[in-house]
């Protein structure tokens, strides 16, 4: 394609969503739930045809001789999705976000303040690889009435597209907007710039993926966008920390599940407890296929360790790796996390009341932890339902996002003949 | 200046500021309130200091030959300087809004999450003119706990400085970090842009000023901005409306203040009381100097109006200048008003609570209001205190901006041993 088609399609994208989110905004709960309840059960009934066009993308994948970690991502088998199916049932059952009335009052001339949550409108989702982030990301704009676009990578192509076919028929069965969904169908790169421009017709961005993505879409973007980065994510051992407490949050946090951004890449050992603490947490986490990276006094006290770098400290391994430093004061703990981190998740292993506020305050970071392993930082965990990221962002949502992220408010002010004077 | 050195006061701004922040993070509100009150007294104390530095400005300007409208806004009396004044006190009464705990709750395996406000960090803001929106600026940021970068207009460079130094003596007199405050002191446009990019020490951009200035900073900014676009408002007169309502209502929210994003700029009559209202309102708008711009109906019962085009409709003229246009239906209504409103505050007057539901509910704007003026979208006549600005955009913040719209907040999430299975 020329420029000129791109141009037309992106501005067609952004129109239709302009007007089924208009529509969308002013539906029920009841209604939007019962497009959620369709989509579920139509992912379920023609789980064949999803996975006949996935099989096409699987073959596309052995031919680019993509990584099996990437074709693993990819699959769909019937297990997946019934997953999938799940997770849209799941939406279904939470909370209404839309229209709630956040705060009110009345003012001393009688002016009646309303402050009402209220759909954004048309949300923009860029992402990578798994199918099932398509229907997540679906069934979440759905939720909180927000039309959404949906430019998944060229990997999943076929399949994102059978999903979106799933989904418009729900959303006309459930009498919604067809258009409320609108998966790209054309994997044509020079259209994503383009898209990102349309700051008429979409107001909000998430990419979802590697960083390189994040990257490109903020510099190309003129619409807001909420990045989810990268979790470098710290645990710190204070002083007032019992040795089995230390061993068994840091190996949940390290090993648990390493590939992701919640888990654990870097350890400091407050120096009165680092002599006895560093050679036995260092042994369990050796024992179990971890790299250790330290300090100097790492180092001194765990012959297995490497040394570390300043780039170990900044580094997200997503690995069995992990980066170990003794600190002299819980201060110059605060101040390397604030420094190297990426402001996700960080934890405090202790006993000490002080210690515990002093790092929760310090901690610049969107989730905090004490005395629990850095794994919990995820909206399941916290009971929000289902999340579209963790948002690394401070701006609008910080932290695992919600349906209710999905949302803005809108101020309603309500007299009778009231004048300003 | 080449583009080295102003490099170099960028990161020096920015990484001054990100240290100061993270030290007024962990303050208390009363070491807050105690620097708000600092700075009023000292606005007080050094008013004639404040009026000499005002008077280079005032001489710039008229060399320059600025119009006598900046020229006004620009000027600083001792009646002027008591409004700073006042209006800082004002905000160290309003409540802290750090650290409000925002909701809480247990998980079932014993967890305890906490949502709780915190600064978002450190904000810039790229203003022009008026020398008051320094210390506004600074007070709200300081209240709420953050560092700022302020960058005001050439024409006030010389004000902004010496408010500046009050406001960095007053930090110090309260034992608040000096660079909590920072002045940009060169008005060498080419640092705006290098500043903009600062995206490890600046968490947000506010411009307010106009449209072009908005656009400049979007375009080029890595940081998160929240937009103060244009206000074009309007009043919906709809079938169910009294005559004496629509006439009192619209001529206080076009003539009251003219010049302000909060007045009416349009005007909409349902078709049914068209032949009736537009002759009697008209005729009062007309007679308190205002131009109108109608559509083809309003022509014809208006013997004044000049003719509307798409340009009109769309129009904030901040004059005393009216588009006016008969529509068919609410829904006709509600539809012209997404088209070419800005989203910024519109008003609707009618008896039919239907009208009025379906009205606050179809309008994409920040403020919608309900039988009276669109001049009471305003932060202090929300009951939020001083204001930052009214934002247009839906992210984050819309409509009237206050203190604790310059938070963000942070998930804390306690346990004892917890570990992720």
């Amino acid at each position: 394609m020329n420029e000129q088609p791109l141009e037309k399609y992106a501005n067609s994208l952004g129109s239709e969503a302009r007007q089924a989110g208009r529509k969308l905004a002013v539906t029920s709960g009841a209604q939007r739930n019962q497009a959620l309840r369709a989509i579920a059960t139509a992912l379920r009934a023609q789980a064949d045809t999803l996975m006949s066009a996935n099989a096409k993308d699987l073959a596309d994948a052995k031919k680019n001789k993509l990584t099996s970690a990437i074709i693993d991502r990819l699959g769909i088998d019937p297990d997946r999705v019934e997953k999938m199916a799940r997770a849209v049932d799941e939406v279904a059952n939470q909370p209404d976000p839309v229209n709630e009335l956040i705060a009110g009052w009345v003012r001393p001339n009688g002016l009646r303040i309303e402050k009402r949550r209220v759909p954004i409108g048309v949300v923009a989702i860029i992402y990578e690889a798994r199918p099932n982030v398509t229907s997540d990301a679906a069934a979440l704009c759905i939720k909180s009435a927000n039309a959404c676009i949906l430019r998944g990578g060229k990997e999943s192509f076929h399949s994102n597209m059978a999903i979106g076919k799933v989904i418009a028929d729900a959303l006309v069965e459930a009498d919604l907007p067809e258009k409320a969904v609108q998966i790209v169908d054309t994997t044509e790169r020079a259209l994503v710039p383009i898209l990102l421009r349309q700051e008429g017709n979409i107001d909000l961005v998430i990419p979802r993926g590697g960083e390189s993505l994040i990257r490109t879409v903020v510099e190309q973007s003129s619409i807001p966008v909420i990045k989810h980065y990268t979790g470098n994510c710290h645990v710190y051992v204070d002083a007032g920390c019992p040795l089995e407490l230390a061993e068994s949050v840091i190996l949940n946090a390290k090993t648990q599940r390493p590939g992701v951004c919640n888990a654990a890449e870097s350890i400091l050992f407050h120096r009165d407890i680092a002599r006895q603490y560093i050679p036995a947490v260092g042994r369990k986490l050796v024992d179990a296929g971890v790299e250790i990276r330290g300090c100097k006094q790492t180092q001194e006290l765990l012959p297995d360790a490497k040394p570390a770098t300043d780039k170990d400290y900044a580094a997200e391994y997503l690995d069995l790796i992990v980066s170990v430093k003794v600190v002299d004061s819980l201060a110059e703990a605060i101040e390397h996390i604030n420094k190297y981190g990426s402001h996700h998740t960080d934890a405090i292993l202790t006993h000490d009341i002080r210690a515990a506020e002093a790092f929760t305050a310090g901690v610049d970071s969107g989730n905090v932890m004490v005395n629990c392993s850095t794994r919990f930082s995820d909206g399941c965990e916290y009971g929000l339902g289902a999340e579209i990221g963790i948002s690394t962002d401070k701006l609008h949502a910080r932290g695992p996002m919600g349906a209710a992220d999905l949302t803005t408010y809108k101020w309603i002010v309500a007299g009778y003949g009231h004048l300003r004077q």
